[in-house]
Formats: C-alpha cells, structure tokens, sequence
C-alpha cells in the first residue's frame, strides 16, 4: 500500500515529536507543516522532509488525505473542523477542547458522516498498559473490584504554562480520567477530589495545584484511586495496578535500562526516563500506526470527540469537587 | 539481667504466638497463663512452659511483674484496668477498646502514676517500615508530600468475627491510621473514606464493608491515600510509599523466599506470605524486645492508651464520612 | 544531510532486518537489493521501497555508497572484498570468515588505503552492555576483577544449520569473545573451554555441542566466565556482570514488559523475548546509525576485519580447548 | 519432649552463634561450654545461662547428651572423636578436618555403631537454597543440564587467618562443592580451577588465592560452575542458578531490607547483609532444629564425615588443577 500523504499543524514539542516519527515511518509520508511561526515550520520541515505551507494551503490541496494537529490547544478545535470540512482525516494531540460545553456544542461539526478524527490519548498505547489492559480481558484475574493509578511526572512544567493548562485536572488528570473508564470499559457515578499545592508555591499563586488524590467509583461499582503529581525529581513515575477478584496485574514503571550497580550503600538500578519521548516513545509510534490503520480503512479511530467530551466532563468534576470539599454524583455516561 | 517473670491472658491464636516468642526469649520467662477455657491455658502451657492459672490469682502473685493482654478484645479494657491496678506493666494487643468514649472515660484508670501500658501496634516495629521511617527522618527524600499506605489482606477472615470485629474501620483499617501518624510524627485534619463490599456479598449482610480507599490530609498539609481489602488472593500485599520533595521511599512488600522460576511463560517470583506470623515474625519478636526493655527501665512504652485512641477516633471518623458520603473534619489532635 | 544510497545483498532473515531498518531511517537510502533468489530479492524490495539488482550492477553503480552484506556466511568475504574493491563501504553481518587463517591471509585485501569495514557485532550496540561499559569506564566499580558473560538462547536452531555455522564456539561463543574484548579493552593468555551436548542429541551426531562453560584470563590478570547454552526454553537469558574493585555492574535481562500478574502461585514478571529481533531491535537500529556516522564521515567503524579475526581466532582456540580437554595459552594480541 | 541437654566446645564466633541459637530454643538446654580459654567460656555462660566445664568433665557427664564442637578447626577431629567414644551425638562445625587422608582414616573412629554426627554445612539449611532443591525435585524444571554457584563473600578474613584456613578450596569453596553435591544427588567426574590473587596481594604473599573460577562435571554430566571471591564491598553475594531442559531455577541474593530510595541517579534498593550471622541466620536456627530432631530420634544427620570427605577431596582436587593448570580427572564417589 502506498503511503498516505500527510500534514502537520504546529511545528512546537509535539508536532516535532510526531513529525519525527511519520519521517521514519513507510506507511505516512509527511508532506507540508503549518505554523503560526513560518521560520518554525520551514525549519522542522527540513529536519523531516516536508514543505512549510500554511494551514489554507494544505487543507485545499487534495493529494494531503490528514492532518496531524499539535497546535497550540486553543486552536485545536478550529483547526480540528476546518480538516473535518476539508474532508481530511484527523490525528489530534489531546485534549480537543478545554471547555465541556464548547466542545459539545462542536460535536455536530465533529461528527457529520465520514468525518475520521483520532484524538490521541498516548497512554492507550503504551505496549504495558496494553498488555495489561490484554490480561485483564482474557480473565487472568478476574472481575476488577479496584484499581490504582499512579502519575507523577518528572518536574513541574513551565510556570507559563500553567495559566493557559486548564488546570492539573484538565490537563494531567485527564490522561488518567481516560485511562480508567478504558481499561476498565466503563463510565463513573461519583468522584472525590482532594488537591493541594505541595510543590511549587508559585503554582499555588497561579491559582491551580500540583498534587491530587482522587476516588472515583465506577458504575459497577470498581473503587479507583488516582494519584497525581507534577513533580517526583526521579523521573515517570506512571503505573497502574488493577486489583481482581483472583489477582492484580501490575503495568509497572519501566527504567531507562537494565543495568545495576552493587556497591557499598545498596544495589541502584537505572532512573525512569525524565523525558516524555522516551517513557512513551513507543506509544507515539503505535499511535501513528494505529493513525494509519485509520487511514488504510483498517480501523475506526480508537479514541474520538466523545471520548475527549468524557474526560474533560470528569475533570470538571473534579474542580467541582476540589473546589467544594465534596464528592459529586457523575452521570455514568458522561453526559453523552 | 535476669528474665523478667511475666504471665500472659488470652490463649487464642495471638496468645498462642505471644507466648511462642516469650518461651524463646532469654529476656522473659513466661510463667503463667490464663483463659477462661482452663483446657486452653494448659495446653499453651505444656507447650511453653507455663502454668495455668486463673487471672485473679496471676494479679495477685508478687513475682509476675508483666502481663500480655491478648484476651478478646471486648476483655482488653477491663483486663488491663485490673493488671494496671495491681502494678503489672502490660502488653496489650490491640485495640484496647472498640469505643472511643469508653476509653477516654478510662484514661484517667490507665494514666495512673507508675502504669506502663504498652498497645501493640506491630507494624511499628516491622523492619521494613522501621527502615523507611529511619530513611525518612534522616531527611533522605526531603519533607513529606503524600503518602500511600497499600494494606491488604490474604483472605478474608471467618464471618462470625464480622460482628464483633467493629467493623473495617476499627479491626483493620486501624493499623493505616496508627502507621500514618507514626511516619509522618503528625495529626489529621480531614479525612474522607469510600468503602464498599465487593469480596464476599455476606459481609455485606451483615452491614460491613471489605474494601476502601480514603484520602486523609495532615496537620502539616500531607495529603495520604489509604487502601483496603479483606483478601487479595496472593498473600499480604502491604506496603506503603512516602514521596518527600526530594525523591520516595518505599517499603515494599517481602516475598516468602527469594527462589525465581524462569519458564516459557515468564519469570515467577515466589509468593507473598499468606499468615500474619510469617509476614510480622520479626516485628512480633520486636515488640515482646521492647516490652522487655520497658521492663528492664530503659524504654517507655512505644504506643500506650492515646495512641490507641486517636487511631479509634480516625475509624470513627471514616465510619462517619463513609455512612455519610462526604469529607469530615478532625481535631488534629485527635481530641486528646 | 542527504540520505547516503546503500544496497544490499543477501535478502535472508538477517537482510530483511537490516532492510527494514534501513527504510525506517532517514539517514540512509535502500536503493537496491541482490540476491541469488531473485524473486526474493523482489519480494523484500516491494516491502521497503528498493529495487532488485544483481550484485555486479549494484557495486558498478557510482550513486551506491555503502553495502550492507548479509549473505550467507561463506559469501561473506567474498562479497566484502568486491564491495571494497568497488569503492563501497561495507556494513557485513558477523562473521566475515568462518576461517581465521583465510581471513588473516584476506587482511591485505581488506585493509587497502580506504577501505571502510564495519563488522555488526551487534552486542556492542546493545544500549544496557554500552551502559555497563560507560559506567565502568567512569570509574564506577574501580578496576575490573572479573567478568561473567552469560549468552542463552531461546532454541536451538534449525538442524540443517548447524553443519554450515561453523560449530558452537564460531557461530555463537564468538558474540562473547567480543564482548569480553570491548568490555575490558583486553586481550587474552588462557582459555578453557568445557563442552556437552545436553540439550539435543542430533547437535551431538552432527558434531557439535549445544552447551558450554569457558574460563579465560586476560592480558591484566582479568578472569572471565562464559556460559553457552543453545537453548532456555524461556527467551533470550544474556546478560552481564562484571565485578571490580569497587562494586559490581550488572547489564541484566531484558524483559518483554513490564506487567506483572500477582497470583496464588507468587508473582509472574513477562517472560524475556523470544525473538532476536525483538531483543537487539535497539541494537540494530543503532548499528545503523553508527553506519551512516561512518557514512558522514563522523566515525571510523567501532568493529573491523581484526576484531572478526581476533574472535575467530578465541573461538579456534576454544575448540581446541575443547577438543584437547586442557587449557591453552594464547597470543594476548589473538595473533594480530 | 524435654529438652535436650547439651554442651559446647569453643566459645569463639561460631560458638557464640550456636550457643545464642541453643539458649533461645526450647528443644535444647545448654548447660556447660569449654573453651582452653576458660574467661571466654565463663563470659558466653553468662549470656547464655551455661556453666563453664572442661571438656573432660563435660564429656563424663551423664546428663549431658550432646555436643557442639565449634573448637578451632585443628581441633575438630580430636574433639569429635572424643564425644563419639563418651557416647555423645555431635553437631560439629564444618570442616572435620583439613586433611582428607587424616579424616579417611578417621572413618573407623567416627562410624562405630551408634555414633550420631552431624556436620553444619549451613548452605543446606538456607531456606531459598532449600525452596530451589524442593522446586527441583519436584520437577519444575525438568533435568539438570548446567549449574551456577556464586559464592562472594562481603570482605577479606583477617590475613592471620589465611595460613591456618586450610586455603580458598577447603575453607571457602568447600561450601560450594557440598551445595552442588547435595543440590544435583550427584558425584564429580572432572574439575578445572582458575585461580588468583586480585584483591590483596598479602593473600597472595602467603600463598593463597582469593579469587577463582571452576568448572565440574558431574557424573550425570551436569556442567557446573562456581565462582569465588573473597571480597565484594557490598555484602554476600551468594546465589545459585539451576538450568534445567524445561526452565531454570534461582535462588537469588537477599537484601536486608525492602526499602527501596527512588531518587535522581535511579532507585536505591538495600544492600546484602554484611554478616553471615544475619545472612545465614535462619539457616542456623534450622541446623540447630535439624540437630534436635536427630536428638529425638525423629532424623538422621542431614550431613556426616563422608559428606566432609568428599568435599575436602573435590578441594584438594582443585587446588591440584589450579596448581597444575589443567583439568583432573576424580572418581565420582570422591573415593568413597
């Protein structure tokens, strides 16, 4: 099969990291990149192998059948349906939108017939998670009662970044708002979130936190607890465990390297990685492959607009409940 | 230092490791046992040495200078009330009382000048969180930002102790609340717990619950998670980890061998104890070692009534939150 | 940089791997493919865009810079040495001779002025043994002491190939004898080599042996074990330890994930990988690049003619060992 | 059953463990201990609750049914031989003797009629090695094809003790022959041994190595290999890999602790134990339990004169192919 022709909109750290990635691929051949910033793009166009264009130019031109949008998130949206209505296939760095009710009332431009947009959650491709997700399936414990996740990130992101973030839940919690109703294929009725700035007084000054410990209970009733943290110092810090009725799988956290050192003070094994290209370094090609299942007719998008609807509606919740000292009741659909 | 003359009271399942751990102590000499199954006492006996005799007259006898209270918990109370009043130092196991106000009203019987009252909270005195805590009040991950305590049970235990268990709460989470006021040396301020019965639907009959998730903040603004189940199937998973600002540590659990069995379908690692006595052996053994250093003088008991009590104010307060499906405020002193 | 047009010949397991990663990389260009089955040759082209040639044209084509050679075995010098008389630098899968004495009589040809001769050692590219090295050579463990190699494979190989692979210490010690060499930067003075055929008899009525236990001692008095086993019946077992004066550096095992299942039975870790390419896909990715690095000009090939000699010459010497059943001294130089 | 009354020679280390070990169980009584250094006897009777006697006396005494020989190793044989003929059942610290011809003709002595001796190889009652023998008995991993002993100790031993040790093979490595002996139910037809001096060069000024490598071959054809060191800073690194023709069996190292640091440079895990005392602390306890049992009635001794022949006479073999550098061939009965 000859290799799709593809965009790219958004030259920043993502769109690079994808652009590297469909350069190395033979089943996409990156042909244009978009950016605000022109120089931007004509410099990660050569780094990849495609041309600097701007956005226009590359929806009207009919030999580009999708687009990768790693756009700043508040042109997400836009940028999502003016490609759905240019009849392209859509690849879109989460999170759609950062606002519910906005991105609901989009949904009838997201989802008119044909329309083809994956929104990229790389967590559900990470190879253990998916091998967890795989043993749970096939029975290997069980039905699930309870499960943990854990994500801490390395360090605290840009002070710039966090008023534009949507807050810790919408823009970190939310990874594992959907890694849970994925793996456990189900949605939730009520959540509890307590939130503080343990970290980074700045943060706080900012008006957002940087660590949060939440339970949520699904609608048959699975017990989760997610556990949140902008900064561990010793790298990802990401792992999930799914206690069963005749188990628990551990999808455990993977080191930079197998190598140990046996000295005086104790054994040390190697750091997690503190980049997110290398921790999920597989994710973003699995993505991309899954991206060109897509295109090849192959597969339905493994996670789209509704998806990202659910998510955020959960990290509302979690405002909420922050905000309130409370739980909330949830509609276990999502609202969808 | 000659051996310290002790009885003990209770020749149940933790009278009977009690006294196994006191036969083979240089420290002690057991030298009597009591219960009001007289049959029970002399068969203990015969197997460590002791004489059954019935509790008045072990008060009474000048030479008995201890006793181990591991009688039912409804006896714990009024069993240590009356060896306090005869001038016996006491090891009591836990809890001391399944009611708050009935242990506050005993204070002032239990805080009598000279009474040495030591409440056995084993996990105090396991090796593995003693390292941690030593690790940790040795400033090697910083200050504490959140804490995870993971306590799981083997199986669940028989449903006639249901009832007179107190409850979750009570007989089990318990241990978390202790071990979290130890590690972090501080109080709790807020505490919400979420619990259901998802093991066995006939301890739900009887209107308990077997698993639950809390988040407790401290004092200091700690944010803690605290996991429960009543059976996990593969042994005590029973760990905890304490992130800090500079880095995490983590007891973790310790596996009954260190024998691996590489085969087609990956390596197998030999399985977590299944038997309390196993997995708390040393800790067991630790605490009859300190309960002999309060007799020889040189140490004050470890944990006594007011330790036992917060801890009874946490499980009611969780009793509370989870009834009530909300947060609820605590005195962060426990209202001592 | 402009990608460098290279070409390949022989189109077997080894090829296709080669191949593939050679399309997946933008640093260098597969243009043509030779072998002696034409039809596979295009079969391979087809799936990674290059076209197939016979050898000749290949090297009569000035817009071909480099060769990869990964025909069969006894192929391989001969092909090499017509590629360098061409004017191509040679990438050539291990070994370029099953014979030290043809290969040493074959230098002058090999090491004409400007000749480039990369032989893929490809364990020198594993990203956990080059850890292991950068650490050891920061000082990490002090001086070496002494170096356990353990090297098993998953499954015999085919029995057809065992009379062409030279016999055990040629075809599958000789990764070891490199690596002991690169590790420690050291040649060697005493080899014992003890052998069996443990695993399948048929090895044994071909000739040869499936299992192995060596015992060398280099140039600084460094002792080195190597264990040799054809078959583990759970993956690949091939890791390193090596003991110095301060502490010990351990490139260990590398699993397939990082999933754990915790079962009645203990804990099962993923089994480590079946597959070569799985295992060394890190590996030869990067031997790639350290191509195209000789390619730009950047490097000077890490393994040549000499290092396949110097092995060769171990592995002769380990026969004899064998064969002699008694220690052999040897040429700390491996006779170069 | 009362508990048995027994008695000590040699108030040195081992002395003190054993007779720590015998005054916390209640199996046995120790009630007199000997040692040419009457003050030293007298001061572990204090702790210990044993009265210091001459061995004379001792061995007179009618109540007195046992006795632990943990005298210095020149004295062994003398002292056991005495306890024999006073009708005593011994448990005598490993080695019999440091001389195979002397303890051959020592045979007749030590096996007369009713003679109970028991020598404490410890590594047969280390529970992970004895988990590894039962898992591989029953079959877990099909036959024995190869064998791998570890054997590093934490630190030199004074340089006092090297001339009187007897060398590396008969004080160090004779454990490990024991352990592959008892491990496989099986004799030894070959054995090589590389040697040397890496680590102190005093150890080599007396004569004696403190690093080696050997391969055996065992009757059935198992290929063994044990590596020694007299020292690896950080804590005993004694471990023992099984291969099999369907899986592999380990038992792996033991950290002292399950506190894990995860931090910056990577995760810290605790060290081995530095001490045998600690190390082998539950292997000493089962010796003691296993000697007890011999007392009842209820066992044979596990390990006797022959097993310590055979032992010494695979050291003195290695020491014969280090010194000769090449290979010797042994009777697989160890000329028994």
């Amino acid at each position: 099969m000859p290799a799709h022709k593809i965009a790219l909109v958004g030259a920043g750290r993502m769109g690079a990291l994808h652009a590297a990635n469909a350069a190395s691929s033979a089943r996409v051949d990156l042909v244009a990149i978009a950016d605000h910033d022109m120089a931007r793009a004509q410099q990660l166009g050569l780094e990849t192998g495609a041309i600097a264009r701007n956005y226009e130019q590359i929806l009207a031109d009919p030999d580009v059948s999708a687009v990768i949008v790693a756009s700043s998130t508040s042109s997400h949206l836009e940028n999502v349906i003016a490609a759905v209505r240019a009849g392209k296939a859509v690849f879109c760095e989460k999170p759609l939108s950062l606002d519910a009710d906005t991105l609901a009332a989009a949904l009838p431009d997201l989802e008119t017939p044909g329309a083809r947009i994956f929104v990229a959650f790389n967590r559900r491709f990470d190879p253990h998670l998916r091998e967890l997700k795989r043993r749970f399936s096939a029975g290997d414990v069980g039905s699930a009662e309870t499960l943990h996740i854990i994500n801490h990130d390395p360090a605290t992101p840009d002070l710039g970044f966090i008023p534009r973030s949507g807050g810790l839940f919408k823009d970190f919690t939310i990874h594992d708002f959907d890694t849970a109703a994925w793996l456990l294929d189900d949605g939730f009725v009520e959540l509890f979130a307590a939130g503080a700035c343990l970290i980074d007084p700045k943060i706080g000054e900012l008006g957002d936190i940087d660590s949060a410990k939440l339970v949520l209970k699904s609608s048959r009733g699975v017990l989760c607890v997610i556990s949140n943290s902008r900064r561990t110092g010793y790298g990802y810090d990401q792992w999930v465990e799914l206690f069963g009725s005749n188990g628990a799988l551990r999808a455990d956290n993977v080191p930079s390297n197998e190598v140990r050192c046996l000295g005086e003070g104790g054994t040390g094994s190697a750091p997690f990685p503190y980049s997110f290209a290398e921790r999920y370094a597989e994710a973003y090609r699995a993505e991309l492959n899954h991206f060109a299942d897509v295109l090849d007719g192959n597969a339905s998008p493994a996670t789209g607009p509704r998806d990202s609807l659910r998510a955020l509606r959960l990290a509302d919740a979690a405002e909420r409940s922050f905000r309130q000292g409370a739980p909330v009741a949830l509609e276990p659909s999502g609202g969808l």
